[in-house]
């Protein structure tokens, strides 16, 4: 476990003003007890209190995302969550389940045995076992881009996909494209038919058409790409939005191969901006999700539910970053 | 201003409690804190630490809306905004507001020179002043039933209106109701667009018709029934869902004048669940809005804007409420 002093040699401060931090003396910048806090929980460090606390349990379940290094999509949303639980003095245990696991413990049961006093679920697909349980649970829960109706001890968080996709699509057509296709994400989940359905509108709302030849499903995969981009190609696409970052890269691979040049052939966009992307060749444009952001919120929102505040939805803004992967567009001749 | 032996005496316990309560003592239950520190706003007590800091200042903004009385729509909302901002010693200044005031005002100027860090926005309409001037704002700002796009320092809360309207609906339907009359909100606002798009929806969905007779507005004013309702049992409805509870009751009001009983010839259903609801003859079934809940989501938004957590929306159950003035539809010829 990391100790007081090692916070100190992280920051280059004093042991005496990390201890303020953490101890919240008056003396000491909002600011910088902030970036005291956090740290601390990046470092793994425990309060005495919580040290004592064991009772004091969260529970942060995580299934079908990537989460153990810093470049991955889930690992700033469990560190945002951990950082924001911190302050009120709870632990916070990671537990990655699969629907085996799902299958084999009832969600209340499981949770009451362990002690967990709520829980924040990222990763779930609607077909999950545990997600049909949710209707009727008794334990506060929140969940990351999923939503259960009625409960009112079940409450959601998420990035604002319709503001998101309108971005990428505004974007295009300033730019003079008119034939965009979109490479979503899973088919039947929530997040993407909240895309599906801002894409089509908005491109509606422009004068523009969505043919279902220019509508495919790359299940957050980079691979699809080379199912669905020659389609795209031969229909005359000018730009190609995308479910995430990683279907994009696979987007961006398949039209070099293909002798597409991105941008100045097809501008291609993605969503969530990972860290990787804007190292990419070219930078990537995407729709950022600030997972720091989701994770706090999902505690934030957890936190509502234990005090029998009963939030159903926390939205959080989409942010656009224009980047090199997209251009005018070009009209092509089809191949 | 209210002494700790005042909160004392009102809540029947010593001044030392209510002390311990007041400073977050590790000796008091987390619960009986809580009810000394609403009973602490409720009375208008202000901490040392609030007296001091003259500083730091939150506003509430409160326009077309009765807040004063605790049977007014307004009153719990701003109760349970102070509620929560009181634990984090801020000092919240209400401050009533017209169209004249907007136009001679500058929002932000208004906001520097009397040193408010952010605002929470009651009872606006789309088109004051201030809400097209919120789109470029640099202040943390949390609007009740309104949203700005693309502001990342502007929040929005308020309930579920499509959970809500469903929930009418769909006991209606249940009651065997198929003639269903829809007397809105205000033409134009958010909250009546959400709940006329959830109620063509949620009809639709179950093989209703909505033709334009059985839709109209009622602009929350229990007279706009007189207009309205004669036209609706002319065209044979057998329950009118309302845009809140005034309109239920002119409503109400207006079918007993004209010799329908309700529930037993016309099913009403409300919407707020105001604490005189109840007390109707017959007493009301409504959709129920916790305003308390909506006053502190409300500082919860806002809060987590100023430390530059950008939510978007924040949006809290509807819960249903069955009493009395709904039944089992009648076959009605027509008159």
């Amino acid at each position: 476990m990391a100790t007081i002093k090692d916070i100190a040699n992280k920051l280059g401060i004093s042991v005496s003003t990390v201890s303020k931090g953490l101890n919240g003396a008056p003396d000491i910048s909002e600011e910088l007890r902030q970036v005291v806090l956090d740290t601390a929980v990046e470092m793994g460090y425990k309060t005495k209190k919580m040290q004592k606390q064991e009772h004091k349990k969260l529970v942060l379940f995580i299934e079908n995302m990537d989460y153990e290094t810093a470049n991955q999509f889930g690992y700033e949303i469990i560190l945002g969550f951990k950082q924001a639980a911190f302050r009120d003095n709870w632990e916070v245990v990671i537990q990655p389940v699969t629907p085996a696991f799902q299958a084999n413990e009832k969600y209340d049961t499981y949770m009451l045995k362990n002690g967990y006093s709520g829980a924040f679920l990222v990763g779930f697909a609607l077909h999950d076992d545990w997600l049909s349980q949710l209707s009727t649970t008794k334990i506060p829960t929140v969940l990351f881009d999923n939503y259960i109706k009625h409960n009112p001890l079940v409450g959601a968080v998420g990035t604002d996909n319709f503001e998101g996709i309108e971005y990428g699509v505004e974007h295009l057509v300033a730019l003079g494209h008119k034939k965009i296709a979109f490479l979503n994400g899973s088919l039947n989940s929530l997040v993407s038919d909240q895309r599906q359905e801002a894409f089509v509108n908005c491109m509606h709302e422009h004068g523009l058409e969505t043919p279902d030849s220019l509508l495919a499903y790359g299940f957050y995969v980079a691979d699809s790409a080379k199912y669905h981009v020659p389609g795209f190609l031969s229909e005359g696409a000018t730009a190609i939005m995308c479910g995430n970052d990683l279907i994009a890269m696979g987007v961006i691979a398949e039209c070099q191969n293909r002798g597409f040049k991105v941008p100045e052939d097809i501008s291609v966009i993605g969503f969530d901006d990972l860290p990787i992307s804007s190292h990419l060749t070219p930078p990537l444009t995407t729709v950022r999700q600030d997972r720091t952001e989701l994770g706090k919120s999902g505690y934030y929102t957890l936190n509502s539910l234990l005090n029998k505040v009963s939030i159903s939805r926390t939205t959080l803004r989409a942010q656009f970053i224009n980047r090199k992967s997209t251009a005018k567009a070009k009209e092509r001749s089809l191949s």
